[in-house]
């Protein structure tokens, strides 16, 4: 299992249209093989700060897998015009759970 | 339920120490009132970080009540002197799931 990780700088004032327009895009990212599972989450300190943390079998699901299908184009038309500046995504792998 | 979310630049050379005593670590922390859970997750693309998210009741059971304890010094000493730079946490709540 590998975790998607990026926070998300959405331009300030369009935080409503944003969460508006994942909640489509979810849908897209969530029928992808080897999707898991994700969360949305919003910083307290800072509004527009986002953060996406999405679940993978394995890297190439993400990496080949879902950002090489046609379904990745429609999740960067909804969503990649919110960000600036444009976040890096990274992956992590689980050390240790309490 | 409050993520607490931080991403920790550990030393090149000392992963396998930080991770040592974050296994100790672990322990003092769930045991903290409010602690819902943790994971520690290692990055793969730049193995000296690390990715710490911590489930909360409340932002009040982490900033006050376990930041304030005597437990955070044990917290403190096992583990800070493994950052740099000295990161940044933030508090995240959950906008959506899938």
């Amino acid at each position: 299992m590998i975790l998607e990780h990026v926070v998300l700088p959405v331009i300030p004032g369009r935080e409503e249209a944003f969460e508006a327009d994942f909640a489509k895009a979810k849908e897209i990212i969530a029928a992808a093989p080897g999707f898991v599972g994700l969360r949305l989450e919003r910083c307290l300190e800072t509004e527009s700060r986002y953060l996406l943390l999405v679940e993978w079998e394995t890297l190439g699901d993400h990496m080949e897998g879902f950002r090489g299908s046609a379904a990745y184009e429609e999740w960067r038309a909804l969503l990649h015009h919110y960000y600036d500046p444009f976040p890096t995504v990274e992956h992590f792998e689980v050390v240790a759970t309490a």
